[in-house]
């Protein structure tokens, strides 16, 4: 089993950061934006829908999207609850954060560290992204000021999926998390985790 | 058992869909785009992510996120796939159709239709998604040109995921379908399913 990853990119941590919970270590192609590693991965047709991570299987089989990998490594783990409820719960999470977190808490930040994106970073883009990021994290706040997951009791994968662009809102996207004392608690707590590792480690 | 469902929308009809393809009845809260019954849903707090479908359980438990809908009332059903890839390669599009096909397919077909939107709906705009939608069909092509399900060798919740927007994107969204042979015959392939309704019935 062999991992593309883009080293950057919260989708490709996300990953990570659940094999290294799990105590699972498989090979990982580091496919930075931009470099030749990953146009040679498209070349290849390695990149089914164009982007990292992928997820290759024995047998050449690739598996795209970040959460949809997150479910394959998490069946049967801890973090894929047993409830029906708090499973489709967990994947509502996931695709709100495909939806509607991704677009705008990982974009703003996109915007403001890869240096041939910063010609769309209009003060105007910015200041829109900035509205509707507190927002969305707004959401996460309410459900987290009351609970310590974001579904069901335990630890599950939704959670892995939001840290992924959240735990780096403020420094990379310029957002104010001090208004965020839940997510920030939540933070700590995903931190704290047995086998975490850091979006840099 | 109650849906909280929007009669023009494609994430709604989804779920529809899915329902009438079980042959499963439960009530449906209409509640259209700018309606006093969405903004009376809201106020009661029953959308949580702020927009429908809503799946509305016993005891008032809340299931946001039309894909997770899907994937909690296709549990156990023919739609979601008992083999691990092929479920995970289900998921795969429909996390791709939250991330990347929802927000080019069904927005530019939301500029045309809703007239509280037409001020968005600037030349440039509409051209730079018509270009970006095509391509996003080209993905759905590529795969629909050599097999006739999305996933695996069946018809899963993946496919009625797609089907939501893709089947109206020629007369809602003003895509040239023309040019993609293999999803039209996939579109006459959902069509025939037993128990299919249409987006209006």
């Amino acid at each position: 089993m062999k991992l593309y990853s883009m080293p950057s990119s919260g989708n490709s941590y996300k990953v990570r950061l659940l094999l290294s919970l799990l105590g699972r270590e498989i090979e990982i192609v580091d496919v930075e934006d931009s470099s030749t590693e990953i146009l040679e991965a498209k070349a290849q047709g390695r990149l089914p829908f164009g982007k990292a991570p992928v997820l290759e299987l024995e047998g050449g089989r690739l598996l795209p999207e970040s959460n949809a990998i997150l479910c394959y490594l998490g069946e049967g783990s801890a973090f894929m609850p047993e409830d029906g409820f708090a499973r489709a719960q967990m994947l509502g999470w996931m695709f709100w954060e495909q939806n509607a977190h991704e677009g705008v808490i990982a974009v703003r930040a996109a915007l403001q560290s890869y240096k041939n994106r910063r010609h769309l970073a209009t003060p105007e883009r910015m200041a829109e992204l900035l509205e509707r990021g507190h927002a969305l994290l707004q959401v996460m706040e309410d459900r987290l000021s009351a609970h310590d997951w974001l579904a069901g009791d335990a630890v599950s994968l939704a959670d892995l999926c939001l840290y992924g662009y959240t735990h780096s809102a403020g420094s990379k996207g310029g957002f104010d998390m001090a208004r965020f004392p839940g997510i920030n608690r939540w933070i700590a707590r995903v931190a704290a985790l047995p086998g975490y590792k850091g979006l840099a480690a």
